[in-house]
């Protein structure tokens, strides 16, 4: 289908007109809003510089969604459905215009129960661990608190659990519980379908997770039920090293200790910690100068393990706050990980950007080694303990790369490919292109059932172009939707 | 040192006769007090038979215990220290006479907090998680429920928190949280020296490790401090297999799986099963006859994912529980697993005993079905998941095995180190004989500390009537206590 922008944007300005009930945003606001964190590559930045949408929307119920929804599929209107813009590699820009369904004021928690929890879309991550830790109540009618999100993005300030899912792998927690995709973490979504009259269904795992890291553009999730973990006193701590090797040994051994409760295990290679210094003044203090950094959450009852692991590794800590510290000051040195870390490096070296990757669980430290050896002081090394989908402890890379063409940083990270290194691509805004050029025909399948008119920002799944293709081929292969298991 | 039986019986009732305000015990229940599982091996039967301890006694605070150690002292009166006896496998059975120090009226729970419990060492462990759940209060005088202890052997109910340490590896819980000796599981241990004017020391982790695992003969633990873990509603289920493969790889997805919160994973291979349908009637209906079994704990908000993994791998739940209906039928499958099952399987055939293995991370799936197809309808596979010190998914083997001669049971165990798998060989009464002949230095360092004498259940240390050479070798190669961190 191809989207004419004039008439996209006459027909969006008509929508809002006749919806004028519902909080629109027209003005230059939209700009912003169609926005996300796309300029930490140069790639996206000239690629994607100045897309914008023709409207926001802000809908409150599920009832304003649908009628949004509704007009919109009436008029074939693009829609791009949106958290808070933080997912952060230009994945949830509108590339053909029209309305932004921005989901942030949809935000109810609408239950918790011992290890579950149950939100709308558009709540924010720390507003949801908060409401949960003040004991909202269950569907029994009893009050459950001691509990928190599993995994949560630096961005957890500001992001939605709907952006996570639509547009993350996993977090801070994953150390612990995996990626959302592992069985168990999601257990079900409400999701709505793109069509005149949309209809809406609950789908529950794995069926569920088709609408996983797909960007939105397969259907419309609403409301998210999500495993929860047990809420700890975490203790913050940075741990600094003078040898690199010293300090990614460390991590991994405190990341696998079976008997230490962690949440959060980051290696920040030299000179990382430094760039982190100069970028947060307030962190003056916390690190020595051109030490290798590692940043932890522990449980308060696992310090003493912990500092005997420092000991044995050969580490100092250089910094250290307890639960009560973190939460008076309102400062976590969670907000210095994941891509926070890339965030706040770019802002004193523009000539910085970052790859992604996935190393291979159990050979992970030394394919580790084996990189940073071979690309110097072009690579900063940047990891993130995770466990894989499958339980085994394993790193992914958030490197920050010294950019110097195109060429060359689609050289840097073929080299991660051919040493066994898996890329997620962030230099690229094609979904399949970012999942080494498959997807799932599934995923597919899915958007036929609830996007059958392709209006989920259109343009971003190639899979959706060649669908007749894909679902022949997998209608050959016996694979399709009807041998996944029910619920 | 030798001991007299007649002399040491002489000074064993005077004593008894001297602190008679203390708890006895010398009549016939003195015999079965002196015994464990012995029987389990054919070849400890033969060896251990009739053993027996002069006297029991059974103190009720440390100050009682201090007196009769004082006197043991004086006198050169053997003591073997002793739980419930329910370690399994000869190693608590006084080989010299003397004095039974049983210590299961010393039980009181000191104290509770977030993640850690301090108890005496004769605290059943049942009694101890109860009364956690009750709230008791901790140091800051606030109740701290929701917790309960990381590992319990499937005698949890008799066995003491003290007699697990002591003879325990690790159980019930270790699938999550490792072996007891990973880090973070013990936080410290009070001790008390063997000597005429008893010392009493607060030795930390790790150097509260050392008494660790050798049976009590190199110090007399009075109280531990253990980490605790989220207490969940365990659901209890057994899902049956037609294929011993389905059921290994099963066990295998579910124990790793991140996302799924569990407690327990035991893989029982026909005819085990059948075993145990022959000596527990209550069992009746629970398993399909000649099917392999897995026994699961399972937390009841994972039981979706727990049942989408069973589809999965194409198994059949025969049994489902929920934490309320085990709770209030006082059964748990538990106590059908670790070394209940060997004790079930013995019952209803004489012919059989068991072996105990540890595989290898990562290759223990290959190596636990290469093992069954090599050693065929002899050795029954009895697999229990748990972590590795180091924090990998492992299994262990807590194999049945058809005995017909000493030899061959030998030459079973053998077949086993041959291929890469681990004996903790069950029928010798050595410490060194079941640890591939190897004691850690400083565990003889430690009863030169705390038992100077060499009263603990004389003979069970090879390495103490080896000391001056251990110590002497130790020191060269620069091995001692002064290179553990202290606290």
């Amino acid at each position: 289908m191809n989207f004419e922008p004039a008439a996209v944007a006459r027909d969006t300005a008509s929508i809002a007109a006749s919806l004028s009930a519902l909080e629109w945003i027209t003005d230059s606001r939209v700009e912003r809003l169609s926005q996300d964190f796309y300029w930490f590559s140069p790639i996206l930045k000239r690629q994607l510089e100045g897309l914008r949408a023709d409207a926001v929307v802000r809908p409150k119920t599920e009832d304003e969604i649908r009628t949004v929804v509704s007009a919109c599929a009436q008029r074939r209107v693009p829609i791009t459905v949106r958290g808070s813009g933080t997912g952060n590699y230009g994945q949830c820009m509108p590339l053909h215009g029209g309305v932004i369904l921005d989901l942030s004021a949809y935000k109810q928690l609408l239950w918790v129960r011992p290890g579950v929890g149950r939100a709308q879309a558009g709540i924010r991550m720390m507003e949801m661990d908060k409401q949960i830790q003040q004991g909202i109540k269950g569907p029994d009618g009893r009050p459950c608190g001691g509990w928190e999100l599993r995994c949560v993005p630096s961005t957890f300030r500001s992001a939605t659990l709907g952006g996570l899912y639509g547009g993350g792998f996993g977090g801070v927690g994953s150390i612990n519980h995996g990626p959302l995709a592992a069985t168990g973490n999601v257990l079900g979504v409400r999701a709505m379908s793109i069509e005149p009259e949309p209809k809406v269904v609950e789908l529950r795992a794995p069926e569920a997770l088709l609408l996983h890291h797909v960007y939105g553009t397969n259907g419309l999730v609403l409301e998210l039920e999500v495993g929860l973990a047990p809420a700890h006193a975490w203790l913050e701590a940075i741990v600094c090293f003078d040898r690199f090797d010293a300090a990614l040994e460390f991590g991994d051994a405190l990341a696998a200790s079976p008997g230490l409760v962690k949440k959060s295990v980051t290696v920040l290679a030299a000179p990382i910690p430094d760039l982190l210094l100069l970028a947060v003044p307030v962190l003056a203090g916390s690190m020595t100068r051109g030490s290798h950094a590692v940043f932890v959450l522990v449980a308060e009852f696992s310090e003493p393990g912990f500092l005997q692991t420092v000991a044995q590794f050969g580490g100092t800590v250089s910094y250290r706050r307890t639960a009560a510290e973190v939460q008076a000051s309102n400062r976590t040195i969670v907000e210095y990980t994941w891509n926070h870390t890339t965030l706040h490096a770019l802002k004193v070296d523009k000539g910085l950007t970052y790859i992604q990757s996935g190393f291979q669980a159990g050979q992970h430290v030394q394919q580790a080694k084996a990189m940073r050896k071979l690309l110097g002081d072009e690579v900063l090394v940047h990891l993130e303990f995770i466990r894989t989908k499958e339980g085994a402890m394993n790193c992914s890379g958030l490197q920050l790369v010294r950019y110097t063409s195109d060429e060359r940083l689609n050289q840097v990270m073929q080299i991660h490919r051919e040493h066994g290194v898996y890329i997620a691509n962030p230099h690229v805004y094609i979904v399949e292109d970012g999942k080494q050029g498959q997807v799932n025909p599934d995923v597919v399948a899915t958007k036929l059932r609830f996007d059958p008119l392709g209006l989920l920002n259109p343009g971003k799944l190639r899979g959706w172009e060649q669908r007749e293709r894909i679902m022949a081929d997998a209608a050959a292969a016996r694979v399709s939707l009807s041998t996944l298991p029910r619920f």
